[in-house]
């Protein structure tokens, strides 16, 4: 790619994490300039760099306005790590973005959902959500050996979901030693898992496989899987990760009542490399708004 | 599943190599009676087994019928590895089946898109096509280990296509320690390919790879890939095994005027592991007829 | 193993860290008494154990003394994770054993050393450190993610040392997706790093790889590899991870003069998995108790 | 290395395969002098060499004779893939070379053993004997995915020994999806194959295993291992491969007898990738010719 290559283009970053700073340090890089909003606790003194108020962002001139992955809550508000106040955004500023502005998050909430603009989704995007579930996968790692005293080599790892996290957890996890089962109820992901040489079977025999897991890592979004039914089905001493960013609520009463160790880690990529989580973002940011003006 | 569970059910198995006797026996153990049609040479004495001329298959009792793998050619002809007679059906033959009787063919051919009745194409079945995947590449050793004088270890392996036997052929090739580099024009299976540590790289670089590669594997079909600009690129010592299974006629002629070693090994999976890839056909079978009698 | 096989058996386990507990539950299990010092702050009931002071411990009918895996320093010192109190031996305490009673430690010291007696040292006998290898590797594992802001998967990482825990490290930190290379004046380990599809080099050619990696795991004891000299040769961002039990004192100083991240990991497993490092020791212990008495 | 390293030396090639010429191709790149003996059927123009009857060799003046791996047989005989004549060697014409002159050959034999002069046993060396290990096993996967109907996936597989030879095979063979059992009764190659994510047990556990195994792949050398009571113990469809250079002739009878598939196969590495085994060869002999000269 060209040095100079969004010389011209401004763009915003609205809150978030660490991962963020990669992004506009990206797009800086490239010749943008780059409105940062939510980050008054750092001390950033690059030329390209223009610390503002949500109001006073120039919508009007936009070329990209990129939110965090975790999204816009319903009310707007918007989650900032390098910020003490409060950051909210409501939808008549948004409108003031040109029809070409790109408009980047990670997920859909119901904020975005009911905006009259597009949202490019970053986590939706296939080819990003597989390059992300490495970050994740060594998140997984770092947890288990933290949080146990035996080692993966060796242990009963049951994985539920063989998607795009799930297939990077089996083959790490058995590449480590553990003996790995997936569960699925799509065929050709566990067509996959079986040539990968991980044990694959479908997830209504969930009940066999927990009943002498070391760990159960639970992939599926909103699936209700952690349950009563399944946690007494479960060894007594299993410990249970749950990826999904919404995990339901009642999974932590559950799992506390039955003295179960239960840890939720919605978003370890961030917390684990955020600089190479934040490089695929600023990746696939760049790609877009390179692609938009050719 | 149960031992009688096809129980007076009927099924015709025409045509087709070592592969559709395993699936011949699999209908026969679980209870179904069997016509063979095609297998003259062979002497098969179960009593569930009945040859007969493809005129005297009761069609209209059928509850399946099943086609080799490599189709029923343009004309209705169909290849038959055990008979030196002609095979060959014509549709007014396969109207005669009742609607609820299952068409089992690998692949569509014009004769099957022609006609009135719909098949179940099992290669196109996701799920199968991965199964298929592990002898087709286990076909690909075999081939490069015969055919070369050095070892898979420490070799130059190009793959065109990221899909169900590209992805397969790249994890397994690079674990013997082959120096693999595989080209998509998909960003997801590039992802996918990147997190398992295979390099991977947009398809339109094709001739910075294949310049030192010592073999090239195309998995892609029809793509006229391996071409006169592609052949002029790569390394004149260059071993290229083409699996698509109708190979553009041209790269033969092409790689026979430039001197380099071309081998078109389409259907694999029946040739190295005829009862592995028998078994995958039959399981699918199976399921799926006894799915239509629940 | 039959149940009660050590019963009647009297041993004694003198300091150390969780690991020791492991080992006193395995003797315990089999059917030992066990006399346990250094263990005040802990709370143990079982009938076969017998809290004792150093002084107290009934020497002349010991079958077995275990001491901790870091060994007896040089004035007789014994540490102890679960003591506040100072635990020290002496030599003359340790000759009232019977010729017959095993003594083990992790390894040689200079007290060991100028012992009459003769120690079992664990950590020396080749199958124990390579199932060591696995608990520190997660180790490393769990450092390396804690303490960088980058994936492993695409990292750049240097292994000085291709033995037991060099080619654990190097096979599992390529199987996540490092660039690993190793190094070693063994020819037989280089090749077979090779083997394992591991680029493998000289120990001369340190200072062409420390240039670019990303981290530096060092597994060679007393070898004064991190030095004046490779540390100006290596990337101002490497992070090296330092394994040996007593690395050279001057590293700590050079490496702070310079800036560059350095962390000494002496006995990861101990900390990380120490059940399943209890576990390896209290198997080889066990089995040397058992292989004595037949 | 220099182009010219050899300038000046005199070396004779006696016998042997296609590794040879690979050998002799490398001397003579670096500049030695090749007296090639035993070729008489090839057209060799390259301006080093020089083919000679074998009394005509100048002895007195080598700096080193290279013998075939194969070795020498007792009555003094060669082999050689590309003579039709008789090649033999005396006691007296070897000991005309003066003592600086390197003898090389693959392995001991009692003419050999018998000789005044020391040898270079090149398969006796760990480093090439582990490098080896690379064709060897590609040449058994070539064998298992001819011979057999099934895939290598998911095909249950002994190993009986665990060194050079045993712990690639496992490596390779797991990672394409066989489940293989390995043993031996060294306690570290256990617990490397452990590491590794292979089964691994004593040998005196052998009838456990292969009582259910398609294939049953020997690497000790010598060892008996195939005999009455473990061919009683196989699984009747069994496939034994026998890799030792001089097997048991009672095996081939008792395999005979029971009607178990069994192949002995003592030279892979020059059949299957000649190239790269003649590489692995020629580097060896050239370091050693080198630093001799040094």
């Amino acid at each position: 790619m060209y040095k100079e290559q969004l010389l011209g283009k401004k763009t915003a970053v609205v809150g978030g994490d660490a991962r963020q700073l990669v992004i506009a340090e990206a797009l800086c890089k490239k010749g943008a300039e780059v409105f940062l909003c939510g980050f008054d606790q750092l001390n950033l003194t690059e030329p390209g760099y223009r610390k503002v108020q949500v109001d006073d962002i120039p919508y009007e001139a936009l070329d990209a306005l990129i939110f965090p992955v975790s999204g816009i809550k319903s009310d707007g508000d918007i989650k900032s790590s390098f910020s003490a106040a409060n950051l909210n955004i409501n939808h008549q500023l948004l409108e003031r973005c040109p029809e070409s502005c790109l408009l980047f998050s990670g997920i859909e909430t119901s904020w975005t959902a009911s905006s009259k603009r597009e949202f490019v989704y970053l986590f939706e995007e296939d080819d990003i959500a597989i390059q992300n579930s490495i970050p994740t996968v060594e998140g997984i790692l770092w947890l288990i050996i933290q949080d146990t005293d035996y080692t993966i080599h060796g242990a009963e790892v049951v994985i539920t979901g063989c998607g795009r996290v799930g297939l990077t957890a089996a083959r790490v996890l058995r590449s480590l030693g553990a003996k790995v089962t997936a569960l699925s109820n799509n065929k050709s992901e566990i067509a996959r898992m079986n040539e990968v040489g991980v044990k694959a079977m479908h997830l209504k025999d969930l009940h066999l496989c927990i009943k002498d897991a070391n760990i159960w890592i639970n992939t599926i979004p909103g699936a209700d899987i952690i349950n009563e039914e399944t946690l007494t089905a479960s060894h007594p001493n299993i410990f249970i990760i749950e990826l999904a960013s919404h995990p339901n609520a009642r999974q932590r009463v559950l799992t506390g009542e039955k003295n179960i160790h239960y840890l939720e880690a919605p978003s370890l990529p961030g917390l684990v490399a955020p600089k190479t989580a934040g490089n695929i973002l600023a990746k696939a940011i760049l790609d877009k708004i390179i692609e938009k003006g050719e």
